[in-house]
């Protein structure tokens, strides 16, 4: 089946969860029309389900091909991309100056949902350029800017990432390319890269890889790492293309999910060196990466919540069309839907209710990231870019986490039928399964979330979101509405237990580190659960107060309060108790 | 890499955690020796190691193909299972009427997570055979069991069972495939059944077909349902094999997984129906089902607990062997093994420990049906069914979702090579998806265990169970033992959860049954938590009587009861407080 964006709960996630509204109101996007949201949303939704959706499955039937050093993506796809520059998708959140649309991160946030529901394979490339005009654009000559950024802002070209080499994974710092400066200025790059996206494909003319690699003085580690631009073809002072520059696609992965997305392995130098182009300053490479890594994870989490939703709509879709028994007091002749049984509604409300939480997560994190780039006031700007750095790591694990955990419950939903792939639950579950892991896996995010977010200041970021938590509780308790349940002293005993959690590990890691490293990954998911529950109340007490149709907001809030921020207290207890167990693993494992 | 059984932990579970010492002490297994289940288990580990887990990728790659109705097998897979025959491993429990070596069904347990770990697609094959002689054992003419059940013992032919139809899976009572009588007593059988397991391959010479149809006179549902034995070839007087019988592979199904495993639709009926011999009374195939499927639950619940095993001796490997990052205050120069890493300890701890319970509560189950099968004294056996059917729904569904979970955490470990299928951890959380679905969905497991098992007698299998864990934990309160921490508060706690969800459940069965069956999964992985939990550090106080290596066994015990066991007051309070929200599912998400 296909796919559909869900606009008027993405639009409810947007301007009231995560705090568009508020933050319009304020005044933080200077002129821009909300009016606006509604109709770009409306537009992707049906390029999504027109062009994008279709070309999923066939996609992952086909794969890509490598011969000659060349990927050829699947049948549709190079059309399908040329309509998506023509339209102007990929220039949404672009900067003006260079032919971008300068619309909100927000809202680009809910188009990349949407892209990434209907087509995560595809949804990726764009999602990859988009890290690389963020680097030139921050860091690069205005020289190079003129020759690549409007090319890779309208999409007409596409961007490579490339730090990933087979002894340097999450430790990038390992890596061992190595570039030798030229009497013209430019550099020549040697060297092997792995795990390359879309590092050769057939959509567009060129390609411009954004490349790290090692000078010969560098110091070791990540403080002697510089960040090339190699582009495939070299371009002449016209803008027309030169010759082939020295880097090839030598290997393509044979993967669990997307196979519509070109893994490639890299090889550069093989003919005298790749020309590479400095961006930044010699051994700040690390630092380019640093400032597109928010971005990049918001992206990839986005991602999570996209495969999550289609992966419901589907499942929904089955459950109300297959008939397997009959409900309890069933009054209809035969089998009933599915959907009757209560196991069944658990099991969709569950999807529905992950899904809308991580949403709104990823939203509020896009919008943090606009205000702190946007807002006129400084102090404005510092606190929301420490909000959005909080919650970038929550963005990233917890809805890639619940994409796992959905597309699951996506193949449990349709029984034996979920298992063959022929019914496309199944390749859901797959692609689901590299968001948890690819742009820092989950693990590192938890790591950053405790080591490097909760640590600033004294955990005063945490603090000020309690606080603004706190309040939406009371609102709720305050509503007095008993569709809610026992939302309000869910959702209050979870902001206890991640507020005593807070304050634990900001003492571990100066008194005991390590008893704080084994408590992050359930430490983020109870972040994750007690913020999600809080956001998902918000966003109901909001349609609350809007004309008719707000109590399947409410249940959905309820549901996830009662069902999964429940979770929080044994979290907590996780986090404090069990670093003994965790540090135990060498003398209980191994020998 | 390969596999090896974990025989020191399997033996500890089985003698201990299982209770299998104590059966054999109370005289419940009669003559059996005890000293045999270790050499046994050698040896079952042996014959994984160097026969079957080298076939386990190869199945994998080159799947099975169908052509002109035959169904072929991957390369050297008819050989390894003529080793298999000739080994005597498919006659293990095998009545010794026929050619079976009568060994209890823990021992064989033990053996089918062997198999499974090692090449569960292969595994499944026997697993159904066992079904099928268990069939015609307790429900076959004396003249079907001459022809049939000796072969079937051995191995020399395998068994299916054909149950579901496009439109009957869960709701069997729907199948219409239709056989009519003929003047020789025989049946002539029509129809098209779908997911059928090794429905057709190149093993063996013959296979024998229990399938399930129709007669023309038969009453609607589930009362009208009679049980045929359909052999591929029939069999001459003389034993040799006649004329090929009207039942096809028509069509084999593309997977997610167990891609060597063929899943075939039958054709009965294209040249004038399969010549089929009824098994037990006409309209009584429904009752042959039954008194089979504790023990093939229990057996898909073992191949959770192998698969999990299997993958996390890949992800421990791993672990030590790739470099990536530096422990903190390590005095190693480079990188360090990931296993340095809290968060890697924390996932390896999870995956060990959940395995771990998982095979105990299995283990546990077969002990139970053992002694229900062996015990001399009729009161021994009645208490013994009871608790085997109660235990049997946890075993299933608590083994095969924790399956999934740890099989998803060994591609975690890998980090990006585990989304590349060369690593090899993809396929086993590939393989894993199916039994979470398959011999009733865990949803139906749940079900199963509130409506049926809780139930019965007012809870009593329930509350004699509760006696036995409360009497471990106060022996682990009892030990003083500091390496414990707080495992025994945290099993008190979740016994109390148990108890009390168990009452809510049993008084809303009554009076709102949907409410229960709104709480039927969360209530069962509450059960398993504190059951697992229990049984866990059950071992480890048997293993601190014995001499040596006890600390890893309570550290386990202890990871599991800090991490898993500890949820068990969350799922409590969703139990009973959240079936508003769930029976809120079709007016929050239609419409």
């Amino acid at each position: 089946m296909t796919y559909r964006a869900p606009i008027n709960d993405i639009l409810l996630a947007l301007n009231h969860g995560a705090g568009l509204q508020a933050a319009l109101k304020a005044g933080h996007y200077g002129d821009f029309d909300a009016e606006m949201t509604a109709q770009v949303l409306e537009e992707a939704g049906r390029f999504a389900t027109d062009v994008l959706a279709p070309l999923n499955r066939i996609g992952d039937q086909n794969g890509i091909k490598l011969k000659d050093n060349k990927v050829t993506t699947a049948p549709g796809w190079p059309g399908a991309y040329q309509r998506w520059i023509d339209a102007g998708w990929n220039a949404v959140s672009g900067p003006e100056a260079f032919g971008g649309q300068g619309l909100p991160l927000a809202v680009n946030a809910a188009c990349t949902e949407i892209w990434s529901a209907s087509n995560m394979a595809f949804g990726l490339c764009p999602l990859l350029t988009l890290s690389a005009i963020e680097a030139l654009d921050a860091h690069g000559s205005e020289e190079l800017k003129k020759i690549y950024l409007e090319k890779l802002v309208t999409g007409e070209w596409t961007g490579t990432m490339q730090l990933t080499e087979p002894q340097a994974g999450s430790d990038v710092g390992a890596l061992r390319s190595r570039a030798e400066r030229q009497a013209d200025g430019t550099y020549r790059v040697f060297g092997t890269k792995i795990f390359i996206t879309y590092g050769d494909h057939d959509m567009t003319d060129n390609i411009v890889h954004f490349v790290l690699a090692r000078l010969p003085d560098a110091p070791a580690g990540t403080k002697g790492i510089s960040l090339f631009l190699i582009p495939k073809f070299l371009v002449n002072a016209d803008g027309s293309l030169g010759a082939r520059n020295d880097i090839y696609a030598s290997g393509v992965e044979h993967k669990l999910g997307m196979h519509a997305s070109p893994t490639c392995t890299m090889t550069m130098g093989d003919a005298g060196g790749a020309i590479g182009y400095l961006i930044g300053e010699e051994n700040r490479g690390m630092l380019c990466m640093f400032t597109m890594m928010n971005q990049a994870r918001l992206g990839v989490g986005l991602e999570g919540v996209g495969i999550a939703d289609r992966a419901y709509q589907q499942a929904l879709a089955f459950a109300q069309e297959r008939k397997q028994g009959r409900g309890i007091g069933s009054k209809t002749q035969g089998m009933d839907p599915i959907m009757v049984h209560p196991d069944v509604k658990r099991m969709l409300m569950q999807m529905r209710s992950l899904t809308a939480a991580a949403r709104t997560i990823c939203y509020a994190t896009a919008v943090a990231l606009d205000v702190a780039a946007r807002s006129p006031d400084a102090e404005t700007r510092t606190k929301a870019a420490a909000r959005g750095a909080l919650l970038t790591p929550i963005a990233k694990a917890f809805s890639t986490d619940i994409g796992n955990e959905v597309t699951s419950l996506g193949v449990q939903i349709h029984g034996g039928m979920g298992f063959i792939e022929e019914t496309g639950a199944a390749q859901h579950y797959r692609d689901a399964r590299i968001t948890a892991i690819y742009e820092g896996t989950n693990g590192i995010q938890s790591i950053d979330l405790v080591t490097r977010k909760l640590a600033v200041a004294g955990g005063a970021s945490v603090w000020a979101l309690l606080d603004e938590l706190n309040g939406i509780v009371a609102r709720v308790e305050g509503s007095n509405d008993p569709a809610f349940g026992t939302t309000g002293a869910k959702l209050r005993d979870a902001l206890g237990s991640l507020e005593r959690s807070s304050k634990w590990l900001l003492e571990k890691m100066a008194s005991a580190p390590n008893d704080a490293l084994a408590g992050a990954t359930p430490y983020l998911r109870l972040f994750g659960s007690a913020l999600g529950g809080c956001m998902l109340a918000n966003e109901a007490l909001a349609a609350r107060e809007r004309e008719g149709d707000s109590a399947r907001y409410v249940s959905v809030a309820r549901f996830f309060a009662e069902n999964i921020a429940v979770q929080a207290g044994a979290l907590e207890r996780t986090v404090m108790d069990s670093a003994d167990a965790v540090m135990a693993a060498d003398s209980a494992l191994l020998g």
